[in-house]
């Protein structure tokens, strides 16, 4: 071996070691239940096929089929694939996948069959990689982790995948994965939101809630009273009873159902509806106390009512989200007609609080829905709720606890740790949150469904959510999907597989911030994606 | 009429006004050299068409039915275009664009002819839009101005046209508008800089300047010297060769070509070079002083020759930029073996610097290329440049005014105003920045081929991109495209048309920042994108 012979393999070992860093390491994101991994490598063919014999799942919408097109297309991370097979053993070479799905039914509903089996290769059919799950949702997961598991090789510009054989079995932890997003406070465009909605099938989140009108603005058509989006902040920042219809579940592209992501849409009644009046100033105690909804006005409930109508035609996930946060009642008590009025029904501010929200949940049951509320309603008068209630945490820690243990059920979101706009939490905290401290007993802890973090709008417009969003929402999503004695008990072990994540999303085009620094900090310093 | 009908007008007058606010202005970006518009409204076909008799040019590579599909997307701003035309007078349905063209050549060249002429509707058809141009490329900047005078109405569910007939007669005034991107400091995914370019000719920026290596990283795959992307942050924070090509003008999809822009590569030496030395640490002048490049050694010239032959395969712009910033020669002056080399040349650090630049610029000039290099080798040795040298300004203002009195050709990015890293340089100053200041003699003035914005990367990766180049470099497009005459002399009278442009950028998927603040500074309070 000449001098210059040797110096190759020198420089041919550092590049392993450098290659071995990135993609020898189990970057798969969140953590599945159960992982098994070899030491071989295999090569995507260039026309990598899906599929199904054998499935009872025919794919009559065709998500599976645009969710492996998705995923073709994620692998390449925008790159030019364009390596030559011919020299590569054959046997190296997998030719697809073959995805066998045992349910035919491809209603996306809360508690949906979400788990999956990966196999690559598959051991009866070598040349394919084997993906099994009861419904299609589950696939998609499925389809998710073996993006992750695949790797553009700049030096043979091949799709591999190191490590094979693969055996992944896999399942979430709680059934309730959500991201809030507002666009009251600041509108999102739409592309805004359904590169919301792709990012949240990167993590397995599997709930968008649409807090969709607050105080500032109402951007959503009512068809039942048309004047409301009069409220919106101006004539384009709006969307369209069939945009929402898109967004959900619209017979042409079914953007979020396609993803595997139900929609919660939110009617926060009876504060923070202060827009509604623009439209129908009726609603408003008074021309100057302009909030909560009128209690004593019957077209108030008529509103609702209708609200709720439009929605059931839309989102069809079992839950409505009826807000019933942060009521002050004042405007109730010094307007002369509801001051009256409150008399005469002999209530008190606090009662009428209860008689609103309570008479808002039978609307809403009366249109099928099951009913998420702010946590305020459940301290205030929980045992008065309809059993129907999830009650949604986010006052602050502790309040899980005494949800469930009156029997209803709870999604967590205590603000200290889970809101992401609290730039100051880092991504460790959103990771420690534990959605069942101190709650011990089995059934008890069957009643805490999930949990959700939460994107308020005050500073979040088209121009910063997805770096706000992320990488803190993937920390959440691993702490919902993944089996408790899989999680890191410090953070700190995951960092370099979540800072792999995070890179991940940057070279599918979304906006994830360093993990340095605090929420959607920018990079302090020229470096590598990968350290920063 | 009925106190109810009466109510009906009254809202209809108010929604009017509302909807004037928004729609009935000019709200063109960069403002056209002229414009005349009328009262009427249009509505566009739902199967709008794009017809392209009596053009020279044929459009074999697709690039205007390419640019029109992208305009028909764009202006649906993603909402569900669902209205219904049945009910509108036929007379006022546009069916398509009569697209004229009269060079049937599609070179993208600096230079190119770029004006157009746009009549909504045609005089001659009018249910159609009519638009010529000498080129595509005009043709592609009409097509942009189109989309914006398209707006998506909510009521009526149609994309309408305000305010015809529109005759619109326009052409930039400088043919260099640049926007430069560094890759090394911050490596940014493919799709990133696609979105880059995206919205580059939504402002009608025409040169993308890629900084692609600097101290920090060498991300690009570079043939004929294999090991120089060692230097790349990690195995995966890289371009491959086709990466490139792809962006630029691959056969497949000529991304950024196929929008108008041309696409002009860095190669900055001698100085802020040090990646290089990763793969070839002979390029360093030692291990432990390693930049400037070795200006002793020949294999330092042979490298930049066959990167300057790889560029050519792929950069088809007629200009390379060879940077020659920021060069401190300590490494020569005391390295033993540089010292002696310049003993025996008779050269000090500053000679050996001059050298080295003229040299590359030899090398340069016989790969075709003519040359654009940063001020201070025209600061320092500005007689001994290349006559085929464009000088580009970075250092401070003043600097054009004596290249082009030397009879040189300039840019100006005077980094005062015009570099996009400097955060708290507000768009008024952008939009301020006038590059002919005190140059009157017109050919003098035709030195200047025009300005550029400058993204340098050492806070902004793939997560803070959009938001730090826009607004702010829109403000700088309208600088360079829009006659001086035209221009606001107070950038207040354009401040409610540019936060148009930077909602509309929203709503395409863009993540302009708000004009409010200093650069990508989040909105500080909820409210609407337009006052923000």
């Amino acid at each position: 071996m000449g001098l210059k012979s040797a110096w190759l393999v020198v420089v041919f070992l550092f590049l392993g070691v450098a290659v071995a860093k990135n993609v020898n390491r189990l970057n798969v994101w969140p953590m599945p239940k159960w992982v098994s991994r070899g030491h071989n490598r295999v090569y995507m063919s260039l026309d990598f096929q899906l599929v199904t014999d054998g499935s009872k799942y025919i794919d009559g919408s065709g998500i599976l089929k645009d969710g492996f097109t998705r995923m073709l297309d994620v692998v390449k991370v925008a790159h030019v694939v364009d390596g030559d097979l011919s020299s590569v053993d054959k046997s190296l070479i997998i030719k697809g996948i073959h995805v066998l799905i045992f349910s035919p039914d491809d209603q996306l509903q809360y508690g949906v069959a979400e788990s999956y089996k990966l196999l690559v290769p598959s051991p009866e059919m070598p040349d394919y990689v084997h993906l099994e799950a009861q419904t299609v949702y589950g696939a998609l997961h499925g389809l998710q982790t073996f993006s992750q598991l695949c790797h553009f090789n700049f030096t043979t510009r091949l799709i591999e995948v190191h490590m094979v054989p693969w055996t992944i079995i896999d399942q979430p932890r709680f059934s309730y994965r959500g991201l809030l997003i507002d666009t009251s406070r600041h509108y999102q465009p739409v592309p805004m939101i359904k590169k919301v909605i792709d990012s949240m099938a990167y993590a397995k989140l599997n709930v968008l809630h649409w807090h969709i009108v607050d105080i500032q603005s109402f951007p959503l058509e009512m068809p039942s009273f048309p004047k409301l989006w009069d409220g919106a902040y101006s004539v384009s920042e709006r969307y369209t009873f069939s945009d929402a219809a898109e967004i959900v579940r619209q017979v042409i592209l079914l953007y979020a159902q396609r993803r595997g992501i139900n929609v919660l849409a939110e009617l926060d009644v009876p504060g923070h509806a202060l827009s509604w009046g623009y439209g129908y100033p009726s609603l408003w105690p008074s021309k100057d106390c302009q909030q909560p909804l009128d209690v004593s006005n019957e077209f108030t409930f008529k509103v609702i009512d209708g609200i709720l109508s439009d929605f059931s035609k839309v989102f069809k996930f079992k839950f409505v989200h009826l807000g019933g946060d942060e009521v002050n009642t004042s405007c109730w008590t010094t307007t002369p007609h509801i001051k009256k009025w409150l008399k005469e029904h002999r209530m008190n501010g606090s009662q009428a609080y209860q008689y609103f929200v309570l008479r808002a949940q039978k609307i809403a049951l009366s249109h099928g829905f099951e009913i998420v509320n702010w946590e305020e309603t459940f301290n205030d008068f929980g045992n008065k709720l309809s059993r129907k209630t999830v009650v949604h945490n986010w006052l602050g820690g502790g309040v899980a606890e005494q949800v469930v243990a009156s029997g209803l059920r709870c999604i967590v979101s205590n603000q200290d740790k889970w809101y992401l706009d609290h730039l100051d939490t880092p991504w460790e905290e959103f990771y420690k949150n534990e959605p069942l401290t101190n709650i011990t007993n089995p059934k008890q802890q069957s009643l805490v469904l999930g949990g959700e973090v939460c994107m308020w709008g005050e500073t979040v417009d088209g121009s910063d959510i997805e770096q706000t969003i992320w990488p803190r929402a993937a920390a959440a999503a691993e702490r919902l999907w993944t089996p408790y004695d899989n999680l890191a008990k410090d953070p700190e072990q995951v960092a370099g597989r979540l800072a792999h994540f995070r890179c991940l999303l940057n070279q599918r085009g979304i906006a994830a911030a360093p993990l340095a620094g605090l929420g959607r900090e920018a990079p302090i310093e020229p470096g590598s994606c990968y350290v920063q």
